[in-house]
C-alpha cells in the first residue's frame, strides 16, 4: 500500500462525511419549506372560510374544511408507509438506536423507506397529527449516510462505482452514525448534541478520527439547513436558523438558588407523566399488533385520528371561548372563530398552527398570554392525541408532542407561582423545564439530550437546571415505569415488544459469576476445514446463524460426548461467514474444479464485497447433485484467529468482548481448543435482572427469532 | 448481592461525582482569587511606582519592583516543583493523557502533587511567567477525584474507611476521567467539552453510566466555580462567569460564505507556527534533558525567564511608545509610564495585565485600539517567551500563551483587512480565529477544542468556522510536523520523549498483516499452577511486568523449543497479577502453612484490595530459606479465563482489544493452548508508521523501560 491509496481513503471518508451534511441539511430545508407552505395554505384557507362564515352562520364548513385538508394529508403519508414502506413508520430512532448497536434491521437503510419517510412526514404534520418532523429527520440522515458512503443504489440500480472499498458492515455502520448525527443537528441546530447521540446509541468505542468526521456531519448539516433557510427568509447568510425545532433566546433567563429544588420536583413529574404515556403507549402497541394487522385497518386508523384531532382541536375552541383583542403582532395567524368582532381567539395559538411554533409560543408569550383553563384543556387532550399517534402507520416523530405537554403543563406551573409575585416566576422558564422534564420521562436519553436541549435554547448556564431536571426524569421514570411493568425509554420499550437482542450499557453486577458456558448456545453448527458441498448448503439452509466455527477431527455423523455436560465439536481452527460460504459456492471453488488453483488466486475481497449488503439467499444458488459431493477447502477463506472465550469466562467478560469490539459471534473453547458452543448478541440479551421483594433476581428470556439476524 | 447494596454502590458513585464537581470547582475559585489578588496588587505597585518616578526621574525604580515580585512569587513555585514535587511540573495534561490511556504513572495524582501544583500555578502565574492557570486545573481536578473516589490519603495518613469499593485500576481511572473533566469545565466553563476531552483522551469505550456521571461532575464544577465568582464580585447567585477564562461575548459576530477560505487559510498558519513551536520546544526540551537536570539549575532557569519576561515587558513599552489619550475606561489599569501627561500607554493594556485579560482584549477591543506594530513585536515577543516557558519546573498552562499568540496575529490580520473597507473586517473575529488555529496547531485536539472554543464564546453559528479552522490546524501541522520530525501535538510530543507506552486511537493499516507472534515479548515468564516461593520471589524481583500466565507441563529448568521460531511455555491455565502474588506471600499462603485451608478461604477480595494501589514492593516481604522452599497453589487465586489471543491474530485485532477492553496483557497462545509469549503495551506502542519517499514504511521503536511501569 503507498501513501496516496492510503490517502485517498482518509479523504474519501471526509468526502462523503461532507456530502452526508449537505444531503441531509437540504432535506431538512426541504421538509421544513414543504411543512410551512402546506400549513400556511390549510390555516389560510380556514381562516378564511372562519371570516367568510362568521357572520353567514355556517360555522360547519370550517370545519368540514380542516377534516377534509386532514384526510388528505394524512392518506398520503399513511398508504405511503403501509403500502409502500412499513419500515417508514413511526420516528425510526429504534431501528436506527438497533443499527448503530450492531443489529441487522433489513430495509431500514433503504432509498424508497428515505422517500416514504420525507414525503410522509409531511403529510403528517400538514395532516394536523399530533407528531414532529424531527425525529425522522435522524432516521432520513442515517440513510442518506447509507447511500453515499456506498455510492450505489441497489434500488433504484445505480452504481458510481466510487467509495467501493466503505463496503463492510464496520464502515457502513461508521457513516450512519455519522448521518443520524448530522440528522439530529438538522433537526435541533445541534451538531455536538448530535455527534452525542450518535455516540450514546452506537459507536462501541471511542475513535478519534471517526468522532471528528461524524462532528463534521453534524456541522455541516446544521450550516446547510441555516443556508437554505436564510435563503427561504429573503436574508441569505444571516444564518439566524440552526434547527428545525428552534426554542428561541433564553438569553436573560435567570435563576435563585430554591428553584433548583422545584426543577428537580418538575423533573420527577416529567418522570411520572413520562413512564405513564410508555406503560399505555406499550398496551396500545400490544393490541394494535394484535388485532390491527391489516394495511386497509391501518390507513383506517390514520385518517379516523386526523379527523379526531380536527374535532377535538375545533370542540376545544369553541368551548374555551377565551378571546383578546386583536394585536398588531403579525407574527400570528389571528382568527376570530367564536369571538364578538375585534377579537380573536387565543386558543387558536395553541391549535392553529405547527407543532414548533406552539412549544416556541409557550416558551416566549409574555405572562398572561395562556388562560390557566385553556392549557390545562389543551395538555390533557395534546397527552392523549400523542399517546394514540406513535405508533401509527405514519412516519412521526415524538420530540415536538413531548416538548409540547411538558411545556403545556409547566407553564401551568409557571402561571401557578406568579400567585406569589415575590417570586417573580417566568412562566416560560417553567415551561422549558417542564419541557425538558416530560421528553426526558419519555425518551430516557441522559448525555445527548442534555446538550440537544442546552444547544437549542443556546443557554450554557440553564444546562445546570436541565441536567438536574434530566437526572430526576429518568430516575422517576426507571423508578415508576419498574413498578408499572416497563422499565424502559419509549424506544426501547418498542425495540423489546420487536424482540430485538440489543445489548445494554453494562453487565448487570448479578452475571457476574455466570460462565461462559451457561451463556452460550449449544449444540452448534460446525465445519470441517474440508467440508462437502452439500453438508455446507443443507446446513445453511436450516440455520439462521451467520457465522460458523470450523474445525478438525469432528465426524458430524457421530458427536463425541466427552464429558457429563457438554459435547465438543472437534479442534477449533477459524470462523467462517455465511456469505463467505455462499460466494465460494457460487463460484464453484471446490477442490474438484480444473481451475481451483487459480479460482483460489484470483478471489479477493472484492469479490467478497461485490455483492454487499445484499448476497443471495442459499437457496438461489445452483448446487447438481455431482457437485454436492465435491469438497470446499475453507481453510485458506476462514478467518484464522477470531476472538474465542475459555468456557469459564465470565458473563461481563463475554459482554465488554460484544459491547467494545461490536461482535456479534464468539466462539467458546475448552482447555484443549475444542469448540464447546457460540455465543451471539441473542444469547447476552437473554438475561434480564428483576427487582423482587428487595433482592435482585435474574430472568432467562425466550426470545423468537424476531424480524432481526444476529 | 441484594438491591440496597447494589443501589448503595450506584448512589455513592454519584455522591463522588459531586463532591469532586464541587471541590474542582472551589479550587478553581480558589486559584482565580488569589491570581487577581496577587496581580491586582503587583500592578498597582508597578504602577504607583511609575506615578511616582515620572515626574521624579527614577524610572530604574518601577523595573526593579517588577522584578523583584516576579522573583519572588515564581521562586516559590519553582522551589515546590524542583525540591518538593517534580510531577506538578509543567500543565499535567501529558500525564494524565497517559493515566486515562490506561498507563501508570507514578504519584501523579497525588495530594502532595496537587498543592505543589496549586501554589505553584498561582506563583507562575502572578509571577508575570507567560504561562495559563487553565492545563494545571485538569491535573487538579484528577487528584481531587483520585483522592475523593479513595476515600482516604495515604499520604496525609487519613482512611475514611468509605468507598472501599472503589479502590480498584478500573473504577479509580473512571473517576479520575470525571475529575479532569471537571477541570476542563471550571477552566472554561465548559461542561460539554470537558466530558468530551476525558471521552477523547481516555475512556475506551463509551458507557452510557460513567459518561453521565462525568458530564455530572463536569457541569457540578462549572456550577460552583460560578456561584463562588459571583460571590467574590458581589452579585451572588448572578451566575455570569462560567469558567476562569472567558471569551466574552460574541453575539454579534456573522460572517461572509468568501471568509471561511480566509478561516481555512488561518488555520493552516495556525498549524504552520503551532509545528514550529512543537519542534523548536523539542529540541529545547532534550537539551534540558541533557544538561541541566540539577534542581537548583532549574530553580535559576526559572527565575531567569521571569526577570527576562519583566525586563522585556518594560523595554516593549519603553520602545513602543504608543500612547493614547486617558479614557474614563475603568476596567482598564491605565499607566503613563514613557507617555506625556494626559495619555497612558496602550502597551500596558497588553503586558500590563493577567494573561487572560489580555486574551479577551484582543478579542473584542475596539478596531483601532492596538497598533500593528505593538501588537507585531508583542506576538513575536510572545512566542518565544511561551516555547521557552513550557517545561520549566513550574505548574504552567499552554492554553492561554497560545491563544495570546494566536490572537495577537489574528488581530494583526483583520487590522490588514481594514484597509479594504467593503469587508467590513472586525478585528476582534479575526483575533478569534487566529486563536483557535494556533491552539489547535500546537495541541491538536479536535472534537473536545471545537467544543470548548465554541462553549467559551457561547456562539453555536461560529461553531462552523471554529470547526474549519481546527481541522485545517490539525492537517497542516500534522503534515509540516512530520517534515521538521515531530508529528505530534505537544502534549504527545511530551509523552513521546519520557517513552511512555501510549497507544494510538486506531492501528495503522500497514499493520495489518503484522500476526501476534511478531508483536508479541518473548521469552515470557510463567509460573507453574504450583509454584516454589523461593522461583516467584527470583522472578518477581528480576521482573518489572505485572502480569505473569499460569501454566501446567512446564519445566523451568529445562524449557523445551516446539518449532523452528518458538519455543511453547506449558499449557496456558490463567494469569496471576503480581500485586496477587506479593499478597499471597505476605499472607503465607503456601500449602505447607498449617492454616492453609483457613487461609484460602477467608482471602477476600478485600484483603487483596486493602494495600491498593500501594501494594510493597517485593524486596519489603521477608522470606526465610525454609519459606523459600515451599510450594504456593496458585489455582484458586489466579484468573481462570483471561482474555487470548491465537498466535496468528493480526495486529488490529490485538490493538482493539487493548483500546476496547483497556487491557494491560495479553496472552499469545497456539492452537494446543501452549503459552507462546506475551503482548503488553510496550508491545503495540513500539510500532510507528513513518512515510518515505511516497511509500509507507513501519518502524521498530526500541523502547527504554522509562518512567513508566506497563
Amino acid at each position: 500500500i503507498n501513501t496516496w491509496d492510503y490517502n485517498k481513503i482518509t479523504i474519501n471518508r471526509w468526502v462523503v462525511a461532507f456530502i452526508v451534511g449537505v444531503l441531509t441539511g437540504s432535506i431538512a430545508a426541504f421538509i421544513d419549506f414543504c411543512v410551512e407552505k402546506g400549513s400556511e395554505l390549510k390555516y389560510e384557507s380556514i381562516k378564511k372560510s372562519v371570516e367568510d362564515c362568521v357572520n353567514d352562520d355556517c360555522m360547519y364548513y370550517p370545519i368540514l374544511i380542516w377534516i377534509g385538508y386532514n384526510t388528505v394529508c394524512v392518506l398520503i403519508a399513511a398508504v405511503l408507509v403501509a403500502f409502500v414502506e412499513p419500515c417508514a413508520a413511526g420516528s425510526g430512532i429504534p431501528q436506527i438506536k438497533c443499527y448503530l448497536n450492531g443489529v441487522k434491521v433489513p430495509r431500514v437503510v433503504r432509498i424508497k423507506t428515505l422517500v416514504a419517510k420525507v414525503v410522509g412526514v409531511i403529510g403528517a404534520v400538514v395532516g394536523g397529527l399530533a407528531v414532529g418532523k424531527e425525529g425522522p429527520m435522524i432516521h432520513s440522515g442515517a440513510v442518506v449516510a447509507a447511500g453515499v458512503s456506498q455510492g450505489r443504489s441497489t434500488s433504484i440500480g445505480i452504481d458510481f462505482k466510487i467509495f467501493d472499498y466503505f463496503r463492510t458492515d464496520q464502515e457502513k455502520r461508521d457513516f450512519v452514525s455519522g448521518g443520524a448525527a448530522a440528522g439530529v443537528a438538522a433537526a435541533f441546530g445541534a451538531p455536538v448534541g448530535g455527534m452525542l447521540f450518535s455516540l450514546e446509541e452506537g459507536a462501541s468505542f471511542w475513535n478519534q478520527g471517526l468522532t471528528w468526521r461524524i462532528f463534521f456531519s453534524a456541522i455541516i448539516s446544521t450550516f446547510t439547513l441555516n443556508v437554505w433557510r436564510s435563503y427561504i427568509k429573503g436574508t441569505p447568510w444571516q444564518l439566524s436558523s440552526p434547527g428545525l425545532i428552534n426554542f428561541g433566546r433564553f438569553d436573560e433567563m435567570s435563576y435563585q438558588i430554591w428553584e433548583i429544588g422545584i426543577f428537580a420536583l418538575m423533573g420527577c413529574i416529567g418522570g411520572l407523566f413520562g413512564a405513564l404515556f410508555i406503560v399505555i403507549n406499550q398496551k396500545l402497541t400490544l393490541y394494535r399488533g394484535r388485532y390491527m394487522y391489516g394495511r386497509v385497518v391501518q390507513v383506517c386508523e390514520v385518517v379516523g385520528v386526523a379527523i379526531i384531532t380536527a374535532v377535538a382541536g375545533y370542540i376545544s375552541i369553541y368551548v374555551n371561548n377565551d378571546c383578546k383583542p386583536v394585536t398588531e403582532n403579525l407574527d400570528e395567524l389571528q382568527v376570530q372563530f367564536f369571538c364578538k368582532d375585534g377579537h380573536d381567539s387565543a386558543t387558536t395559538n395553541l391549535f392553529f398552527d405547527t407543532p414548533e411554533s406552539s412549544v416556541r409560543r409557550l416558551f416566549h408569550e409574555q405572562p398572561g398570554s395562556f388562560e390557566a383553563v385553556t392549557l390545562a384543556c389543551y395538555t390533557i387532550l395534546y397527552f392523549f392525541l400523542a399517546l394514540w399517534t406513535y405508533g401509527l402507520s405514519v412516519p412521526s416523530g415524538l420530540f415536538i408532542p413531548s416538548l409540547l405537554i411538558g411545556a403545556g403543563w409547566g407553564r401551568l406551573i409557571g402561571i401557578g407561582f406568579q400567585a406569589f409575585p415575590s417570586m417573580q416566576a417566568d412562566p416560560g422558564k417553567y415551561a422549558l423545564i417542564g419541557a425538558a422534564a416530560q421528553l426526558g420521562g419519555i425518551v430516557r436519553m441522559t448525555v445527548s439530550l442534555t446538550v440537544i436541549i442546552m444547544e437549542a435554547t443556546g443557554n450554557i448556564s440553564l444546562g445546570f437546571c436541565i441536567m438536574i431536571t434530566l437526572i430526576c426524569a429518568k430516575w422517576m421514570g426507571d423508578f415508576v415505569g419498574s413498578r408499572l411493568g416497563c422499565e424502559h425509554g419509549i424506544y426501547d420499550m418498542h425495540i423489546h415488544l420487536a424482540s430485538v437482542p440489543l445489548v445494554d450499557w453494562e453487565p448487570h453486577v448479578l452475571t457476574a459469576t455466570l460462565p461462559a458456558r451457561k451463556v452460550m448456545s449449544h449444540p452448534v453448527t460446525v465445519f470441517r476445514t474440508k467440508e462437502v458441498v452439500w453438508r455446507i448448503v443443507d446446513k445453511l439452509k436450516k440455520e439462521i446463524h451467520n457465522g460458523f466455527p470450523v474445525v478438525d477431527d469432528y465426524d458430524p455423523d457421530n458427536p463425541q460426548p466427552t464429558g457429563p455436560d457438554h459435547e465438543t465439536f472437534g479442534k477449533f481452527r477459524g470462523l467462517i461467514l455465511r456469505h463467505q460460504l455462499i460466494v465460494l459456492l457460487k463460484r464453484k471453488v471446490w477442490l474438484q474444479n480444473p481451475d481451483y488453483e487459480r479460482l483460489e488466486q484470483t478471489l479477493t475481497l472484492a469479490d467478497f464485497r461485490d455483492n454487499y449488503p445484499r448476497y443471495p439467499p442459499i437457496h438461489h444458488i445452483a448446487i447438481s447433485p455431482i457437485e454436492g459431493e465435491y469438497t470446499v477447502n475453507l481453510e485458506p477463506f476462514m478467518n484464522k484467529a477470531p476472538y474465542t472465550v475459555s468456557e469459564s469466562a465470565s458473563f461481563p467478560r463475554i459482554f465488554r468482548l460484544f459491547r467494545g469490539l461490536g461482535l456479534r459471534h464468539l466462539v467458546v473453547i475448552n482447555g484443549d481448543s475444542e469448540v464447546l458452543g457460540m455465543v451471539t448478541r441473542k444469547d447476552l440479551a437473554r438475561y434480564r435482572v428483576k427487582s423482587k421483594d428487595g433482592k435482585l433476581k435474574m430472568k432467562e428470556l425466550l426470545m423468537s427469532h424476531g424480524m432481526v439476524k444476529s
